[in-house]
């Protein structure tokens, strides 16, 4: 395996002016914290509505439910894919209208489905008979769509196991979704930070059948939610958000050219990771008796307090450190509580500079998806993770 | 593997009169939430003390740093094992008094040190020379416990990887302490939930050595902290707690017959495990494509918003449910998010009843420690588990 080095701050696309700006006049901030560059959410925004201009945008909240986040991508058109009942509340009490949020959670309440179509949401997705009939009774008239499973192949963070149904299953379900009066659509999720532009190829052909038999019983469905999967910049390299829209088109054309119904997309991970960026401090540095090369550097955010996704080592951040890059050893990586699950990188072979020391600032790069809400509310007596939001509208300063 | 089955509610010992009380006047409470006995963790208090009559309990505040759990140990003589700044404080605004808490987290902020010696702590935990040599620049002439390493075999949730040191790196520590002018003591953790009563034996026999030939340098330790792993009960069976107390006496007389240190315990688990039931609500049960056996059983709670420590399946919580218990087949447990790290149990071999229906309640039997403090914070928009603390204090009932 190559190993994973430190970056030098300068190199680091992650560090957009507004972060560089605000890192530059806090540095006695208390740490951990993260720095967050709206901007880049609406940079990237952009990008994916250029790459695939036929797809509506709904962001999933659930990678970043910040209102910050949510104001702004708001502010420049985007939906929103919720996944619970707090957060459509969170959506509508910034004033966005209940139209554009899709509950795209397949386990929900029957109470929150009925509280969600009070409040106006009218589109659901299911991949289970019990809970579409919760969606028929509960919301009725409303759009379901059926979601299928694929085996998520090339993700970093797969969502295949626990989500999504077969394809005769998906049929039994729109069949009855009709029957009961509801509008259908079909979705779809190649799982989270997907580094394979051809993942779509496969379900799109799927999908194409299913609706081409669906309409030879006269069943036209409505939508087709692509889902997510777009990628953030860890230290694995992946292809460029054009090579996606061109893979994900090409098959839309070949699979689904007489399609028209709406396509929406689901990103949640591409629109926020590379927009954050988390400010550490070395709180430790030692050597373990069972592990003579590597040094164990304990940082102060773990685990447990917004490092999540470093769980199994699945999502590689990268990280910035001070001193001599050119001499760089092996290093493992943990966090700062008394738990031992709380190691985050032991086997993906990080190397940072041998001269690094304790209290040195180390930063976790692209950390803008699933990290704040992800923290926990007091391990270890721990506070939550602490976030700075900026943005180069209030400096004059274009960004990113 | 013998299968995981539903257990009776009336079968239950974690559910206590109090817990019982509760629960009944209060089922329409939203779900999920955790209720607590306080007098549970009394009586596991006294039982410890009976087991272990010559070593002062040091509560591992982690394990649930309840401010209504603090109090009530506290009142009944406890001693505190922080982790934390945020620990320390916690203590210090219930009254509690700085001699009673040992900073026992082997990785700390130079300024946290400084912190908790200014407030009046005394006692630290170091495993590594960058550490002892804060704790001397931060609180000269305090106790300092040096750490050393045990395999964890045994413990269901280990805590060897992280922590520890070798005996001879032990050694040398415990001699810059002392060159320092600091007390020592030593300190080991035979991990979190051991189910071996011989856990204590090995490493007791290896700081007997130890201390022996410390003693021989005219270094005499003032304490020795025998660390936690006293279980709770789960779904696997574990000895009585009178079998710790015989396996560990019988072990300090053969090793340290002649030590006239202090002697500490650190439990945490044990103490408040017991205490805790954690009231859910079937949210969907369904099949999977790729299972045609078991069943999918989602939950409200998952892995995020206070189950963390179904990690791996590492500690499996006894299931209580409603239903015909003669008829059960297999399932899989999983939370209610967007996530598919957010399985709970899926090669454990739990089994429901067949009649298990969406919208029954099921209960997490102890599930008291390490719950509600790892909650998230608003992972996929769910609010952190909220707690509840009874006691038959207040209604005139016997607990327990």
């Amino acid at each position: 395996m190559q190993p994973v080095g430190a970056v030098g701050l300068d190199e680091v696309t992650g560090l957009t002016t507004p972060i560089a700006r605000f890192l530059d006049g806090n540095s006695h901030l208390p740490t951990p914290f993260l720095v967050f560059d709206l901007d880049v959410v609406a940079l990237r925004y952009h990008q994916l509505r250029e790459a695939l201009p036929m797809a509506k945008v709904f962001y999933a909240v659930k990678a970043n439910p910040a209102e910050e986040v949510l104001a702004r991508l708001d502010s420049i058109g985007s939906s929103f894919d919720v996944a619970s009942r707090g957060e459509i509340e969170r959506c509508l009490n910034l004033g966005i209208d209940p139209s554009r949020l899709a509950y795209g959670n397949t386990i929900k309440k029957e109470r929150d489905i009925a509280f969600a179509f009070e409040q106006g949401v009218t589109t659901f997705t299911v991949d289970a008979e019990a809970e579409l009939e919760k969606v028929v009774r509960q919301a009725p008239g409303s759009t379901v769509y059926v979601r299928t499973a694929t085996d998520g192949t090339g993700a970093d963070w797969p969502l295949s196991r626990k989500f999504g149904c077969d394809l005769s299953e998906a049929a039994a379900l729109v069949r009855r979704a009709a029957w009961a009066g509801m509008s259908f659509g079909l979705s779809f999720h190649v799982g989270s930070q997907q580094r394979d532009v051809q993942a779509w190829e496969r379900p799109l052909a799927d999908v194409g059948d299913l609706l081409r038999q669906l309409r030879g019983e006269g069943l036209e469905a409505v939508g087709l939610n692509l889902g997510g999967g777009f990628p953030s910049h860890y230290v694995d390299p992946v292809p460029e958000l054009a090579a996606y829209g061109t893979a994900i088109r090409r098959s839309l054309a070949a699979h689904l050219g007489d399609f028209g119904g709406e396509v929406l997309v689901e990103p949640g991970r591409y629109l926020v990771g590379d927009a954050g960026v988390i400010e550490t401090e070395v709180v430790l540095i030692s050597r373990r008796p069972d592990n003579d090369e590597a040094r164990w550097v304990y940082l102060d955010i773990g685990m447990f307090n917004g490092l999540t996704e470093t769980l199994d080592e699945s999502i590689r951040y990268r990280v910035g450190t001070p001193g001599d890059r050119a001499n760089q050893g092996p290093v493992v990586l943990a966090g700062p509580s008394c738990d031992s699950a709380d190691v985050l990188y032991e086997k993906a072979g990080y190397q940072l500079p041998l001269d690094l020391r304790i209290g040195d600032r180390v930063r976790l790069l692209s950390t803008g998806a699933y990290t704040s809400s992800y923290s926990s509310v007091w391990f270890n007596g721990f506070e939550p993770l602490r976030c700075f939001f900026v943005s180069a509208e209030d400096q004059g300063v274009v960004a990113a």
